[in-house]
C-alpha cells in the first residue's frame, strides 16, 4: 500500500531516548522519524512522563531482560500535537492535540471482539514492546488515538495512562457511599484516591510507608493516613469501620505483605481491586481472605478501551479531579538519568518530560 | 405472648393528625398511644416531614379513595427518641435516635427472600396503609428502625425516606464520568442531583418549568438548568452532549411529557430510571426510545433495605451532600393545613413539622 | 487506494433480488458484482433467509417508504463463501464459509469505542441501507464477518442474525431457573425458547394467537402454550407460579396488547427485555407496570458485537439448540413472491432461499 | 417468653450422633429433644447426608481443634417433617417436608441487612458451631427453614446445602456459552457440572485424579475428562479452546497445586469461582494468573440466602438435573463409622443417612 507523504514541515530525523542494547541505561540519539501506514498517526510529542516501568527497563532488572527486545526506543505516557494522518484515518486531523492507548490489540481474538479488548491475547505495547513516544514523534495507530479536550489542563494530556488505571481500578466495582482502602501512594494509588474521592467514596484509609506520599495522599481526598510501618493498620481500620473493614479494597502496592494485608482489612462480601504488579508469587490466605469472605476481586490491566478513557476524560473536564499535585517535578527528555534517579529515591511522584524544546 | 410494658412516663394519649374519614381534610386529634408488639419499638416522633403523597391524602383524590382507608394517621417521613422496645429486640435501646424505612415487608414471599424486599407482594406501608408517624408516638417493627449517626445533622433525619428515593434512582446503574438529565425539581430530583455530583456525574441538567425549584437545582448541583416551557431542551442537550444524548436519565417528575421527553434525550444504551409516579398510562414510544436505543430502564420503588440506607447514611455523614437548601419551611404539626397550601402552590419544597412541643 | 482485483474465476455480473423503486414488489435482475475495499470480503451467498423486515420492504408500508432508499439489493441474513477478500484483511480467506453481522458500526461514536457498537449512533444496516444479500454475490467490511464453524449445520448458517436476536434478548438478564414468558412464536420468538431452554430456564410460558406458531413453540421447549385469543393467560399464569408472575417477560411480539399483557404477567422486581418493534406508541401503565414493581427493562437492538455472535455459536456447536423446526419452507430466490405470500399467510415460519444453483 | 408446648406425640428423648470430646471419632446416645424457642421450628429428621467436613470433624483434625466445641451433634445436610412450630412461626405448619439453611446469620449485621447474609459477620452454622441435624430431632429458625416441593425427589431433600454451593459457584456469574473447567469431582464438584451442563455451558471440562469420581463427571454432563495426573491438562484444554484458556473456572477441589493450574487454565478477562478450601496459604502467580489476565474471581461462601434456594429448587423441581448418580450410598445413621470409611476411602461420592428408623 503506497503510504501518505508525510508532510515536508516533519523532519527525517529526531532525537529520541532509546535503550540502546541488553543492558541498564539509556541514551539520546538521533534516529529516523518513523514512517506510518494508511491507519496510522504520527504525533509530534509535547510531554512524556515516566512510569515504574521505564524504571525497570532502564535498570534492566529480570523482568525486563525477559520482555524488552533493544534496541528500540521507550515511553508510553504522552501528549502532543497530531503532525500527519495515514489516508484511511478518519476523525483526526493534523494540529489536534492528543494522547494514546498505547496497548494495541489485536482486534481479531475473543478478547478483541467482545468488549475485553484491554485483555486482548495478543496484545503489543507500544513503549515496551515496540517504538514507544520518548521521542519528538511517535506513530501510533488511529484507534488508539484519543483527542483531548480543551478543557482539560494541558498538563494532564500525558498522563491519561496512570490517570486511566486508576480510574479502571476504583471504579471496577461500586464506590459511592463505599469505604475503602488504599495501599499504595504511588502515582496510580494517589491518582485512585482522587478518583474514588470524586465518586462519593466514603472514608478513604491511604496506607503507605512514605512520609512524602503518604502526604500526598491526604492531598489527593483520603480521610485517614496510615503508614504500615508504625500504625496498627488492621486495629484502626477496623475500629474506623464498625468492626467490618473496609468495603473496597485497592491495592496500587504490588507487595505481598500490603496485598496480605489488605485482605484482612477487607470485609466479609467485599470487593478488592488489583492493579499493583507483585514480582514473584504472592501466599494468599485464600480460605479466609477470600472464599469464606465472600470476596469479589478484579484484576486491573490497562485501561478498558475505551470505557475508561471516557471517564477518565469526563471526570478531568468537568474538574472533578485535580492531578497536579502528583506532578511533582518537569524536566526536558535529555535528562532523563536525572528522572530515574528522583523516581528511584522515592522523592519524585510523577515526573513530566517536556521533549524537543 | 405478653408484651413488655411500656415504661410509666409514656402517657395513655396522644395528640395524632389524623384522617378522620372518606373526604378531604386531616384533623389534629387526642388517640391512644400505639402498643407494640415483642418485635417492635415505639418512637416519640420528633420531626415529621410532608410528602406529595400526604398532599394526595388531604385532598383526598382519586388515588387516596382507592387505597387510603380511614380514620387512621398518616406521615412516613420521620424521626424521633426510642421510648420503648418489645422484649424480643436486640441492638436497639430507649434513647436511641432513629428514623425508619416505613415499607413492612412481609418477610415471607420470593422478593423478600432474595433481595428484593423493597418490591415485597405483600408490602404495607406505615403511614399510607397503617397509622403512620404525623403523631407524638409511631410503633414501628425493630427490623424496619434505623439508627441515625450522631455525626449527621439532627434535621434530616426524618429525610431519609425522600433522600433514599433519590440515592435508590441514582445508584441503580453506573453515575461516575455520565452526563444527567434530572426531569423534574420537587424535592426527590433535587436530592437526586446532589447525590449525582456528590458521586462523580459529569455534565447535570435540570429540567424544571417552577423558577424556584429550578434554581434550588443548581443550588444542590445542576451544571445547566433548563424550562422545558421556554428552552429547546432537546436541542440545548444534544448540543452539549456531543449530538448523543445523556449518558443518564432520572425521570423524578411522573408527568407524561417529561418521560417522553426524558427517552428523547436519552443517547442509544443509556441508562432510565424512573421513580415519579404518572398517575395515568404514558403513550411511550418504545420503538425509538427503548427498543432501537437498546435503553435500560429501572423501574425505583422504595428503598433498598437496607442498602439504600447504609449508602445515603454514608454519604450524609461523610458530608457529600448537604439537604439543607431543600428544606424550605419548619411548622408545628398543628399547622398541617398552612403546610398542605404551602406545598400545593409550589412555594415550598421540603416542609418539616415539628412534633409533640 | 488500489483495490486487490477479483479473481478471474467472479463474474462481472450476477443475479440479484432488487427493489426497483418506491412501490411495493422486488424484481430479479442482473446487476454487476459489487467491488470490494481494501478491508472488505465479498462472499458468494449459498442461503439467504427472509426477515419480517424484508415484507415490510416488499409491500413498501409506511416505514419502508421512511427508511428504503430504491434501487437496492434488500436481504440481511444469509450464509455463503468467502470468493475474494481485500488486500488489509487478516484472518479471513477465500474458501471460508462465513455469515455477517449486517450492522455495519461506524466505530468511532461513544457507544463503538465503549462497547456498545450494536447501539452505534451512525449505524448503516446492509439490506436496508445499503446492498444486502438478496443476490450470487455480496460485498461486506471484514470486521463484520463471522466464521461458521464446520460443527454447525450449514442450514443455520443465514440465522445466526435472527437467532442471535434471540440470544441476545434471552441472556440480557439471569434465566438460569427463572420462569418465563414468551410473548410471540415468530421465528425469534421460538429461537428464544430454545435459547432459554437451554440455558436453564424453569416454566417457559408461551403466548402466541397463531395455532400452528405455537405449536412450534411447544417444540422448541415450551412448557406451557396459552392462546391469547382463548385462555386467561393472566389467571393461569399466576396459578403457575404461585401468584407472583413470571421473572422474566421476553417480549418478541411488538404488540400493543401483548406489551400490556406482559407486564401484567410481570412478577414484582422481575426483568423484561423488549425486542419486537411495535408500529406506533404503545398506553403503558408505567405506574404499576413498571415503576412500583421495580421493574428492569432492557431494549434489545440487533447482536452484541460479537458477544452475542461467541454465545450463539456456542450454543449451536454444542448441540444446545436446535434450530430446524423453525425452518418450515425452502425455495429458490427466485420464487421471492412466493416466500413473501408464505410469510404474510403465517403459514410459514422461516423461510430459506437457496442462491445462485 | 412462654415456648409452645411441643405436641405430646414428641418423645423426651432421642438418638443422636454425638461429638462427645475433643478427641476423634463420634457415638449414638440418648439423649433430650431439644426445646424450640417462639420463632423456631422442631423437625423429626428423615434423611442426613455426609459431608466432607463431618470427617474433620470425626478425625478432629487441625480446623476442627481450632472451631468445634464438644459435645454437640454434628451434621447439617438433612431433610424432615415439621414436628413442632414456634408461637411466632408462620408459613410453615406441622407435617412440612423440609430441609433447612444451616447457616445462621445474626440478621443485625451490615451483610445481614444489604443483602448479604451468606457472609454474616456473626454468622452460626448449626451442625459446627451448634447442634446440628445427626439426630431424630433438630431445631431450626422458622426463617431458615425450606419448604421441599412435592415435585422434588424426596432422596435430593437432605442435598439442598451442597447442591446449593454449586449452584452459587456456577451462577456467580454468567455460564450460558462458556467453556468452563470444573477442579474436583467430590460430590459438589459434579453438582457443579450438572448445573453447568443445565444452564447452557459448551464445553465442561473435568480434571480430577480419581478414577471413579472422574467418571462420574462423565455422567453428570462433562464433555471432557482429565486426569491432572497423567494428562497435559493445560495443553489439551488450550487445544480444545482455540489457544484461548477458559471462560469460567470452578475451583471445587482446595488443592493448591489445582488452584494454581486452574488459574493457568483461565482464559484472559475470565471468571474464577472458588469453593474448595485450601488447609493452608497458596502461593500464587497474581501477576499472569489474576492481574494481567483482568480475571475476575468471586470466593464462594454457603449459598445466597435466599436466593440460590429458590434456583436450586427451580433447577430440580423442572428436572434440569438429577443428583441421582452421586447419592452411591444409604446406610443408617448408627453405621456412620463405616460412612466414614467409605468417604474417606475416596470411594463413596455422596452418602445418605437415615435417621429414626
Amino acid at each position: 500500500m503506497s503510504l501518505k507523504p508525510i508532510s515536508p514541515s516533519i523532519p527525517k530525523t529526531m532525537y529520541a531516548l532509546v535503550k540502546p542494547n541488553a543492558a541498564p541505561g539509556m541514551e539520546m540519539r538521533e534516529v529516523p522519524v518513523p514512517t506510518i501506514g494508511a491507519t496510522d498517526v504520527l504525533i509530534a510529542v509535547e510531554t512524556a512522563s515516566v512510569c515504574g516501568t521505564d524504571l525497570h527497563i532502564y535498570h534492566w532488572d529480570e523482568w525486563a531482560q525477559a520482555r524488552i527486545k533493544p534496541p528500540y526506543i521507550p515511553g508510553h505516557e504522552f501528549c502532543g500535537t497530531v503532525a500527519a494522518i495515514g489516508e484511511l484515518v478518519q476523525g483526526i486531523a493534523v494540529g489536534d492535540f492528543v494522547s494514546a492507548e498505547m496497548h494495541v490489540a489485536c482486534g481479531h481474538c475473543l478478547q478483541c471482539r467482545s468488549g475485553q479488548a484491554h485483555v486482548c491475547q495478543f496484545v503489543k505495547i507500544l513503549g515496551v514492546d515496540a517504538d514507544g513516544a520518548f521521542a519528538d514523534y511517535a506513530a501510533i495507530p488511529a484507534s488508539n488515538v484519543w483527542k483531548l479536550s480543551p478543557e482539560i489542563s494541558r498538563d494532564f494530556g500525558s498522563l491519561f495512562d496512570p490517570f486511566g488505571n486508576a480510574v479502571h481500578t476504583v471504579l471496577s466495582g461500586a464506590i459511592a457511599g463505599q469505604s475503602v482502602a488504599v495501599m499504595g501512594c504511588g502515582p496510580i494509588g494517589l491518582f485512585a484516591i482522587a478518583v474514588a474521592r470524586a465518586c462519593g467514596a466514603a472514608k478513604i484509609f491511604a496506607i503507605e510507608p512514605n512520609a512524602k506520599r503518604r502526604e500526598l495522599g491526604k492531598t489527593m481526598g483520603a480521610s485517614v493516613l496510615l503508614n504500615p510501618a508504625s500504625d496498627d493498620v488492621e486495629a484502626e481500620i477496623k475500629a474506623a469501620t464498625g468492626g467490618s473493614g473496609v468495603d473496597v479494597l485497592l491495592e496500587m502496592s504490588g507487595h505481598p505483605s500490603a496485598i496480605q494485608q489488605g485482605f484482612r482489612l477487607l470485609r466479609m462480601g467485599g470487593r478488592a481491586s488489583l492493579l499493583g504488579i507483585p514480582a514473584r508469587a504472592v501466599e494468599m490466605d485464600l480460605a479466609n481472605g477470600v472464599i469464606f469472605k465472600g470476596a469479589t476481586i478484579h484484576g486491573i490491566n490497562g485501561r478498558k478501551m475505551y470505557e475508561t478513557w471516557f471517564q477518565a476524560e469526563a471526570l478531568l473536564r468537568e474538574g472533578k479531579v485535580d492531578l497536579s499535585p502528583v506532578i511533582t517535578h518537569r524536566l526536558p527528555l535529555a535528562k532523563f538519568d536525572e528522572a530515574m534517579k528522583l523516581l528511584e529515591s522515592g522523592e519524585a511522584s510523577k515526573i513530566l518530560l517536556t521533549v524537543g524544546k
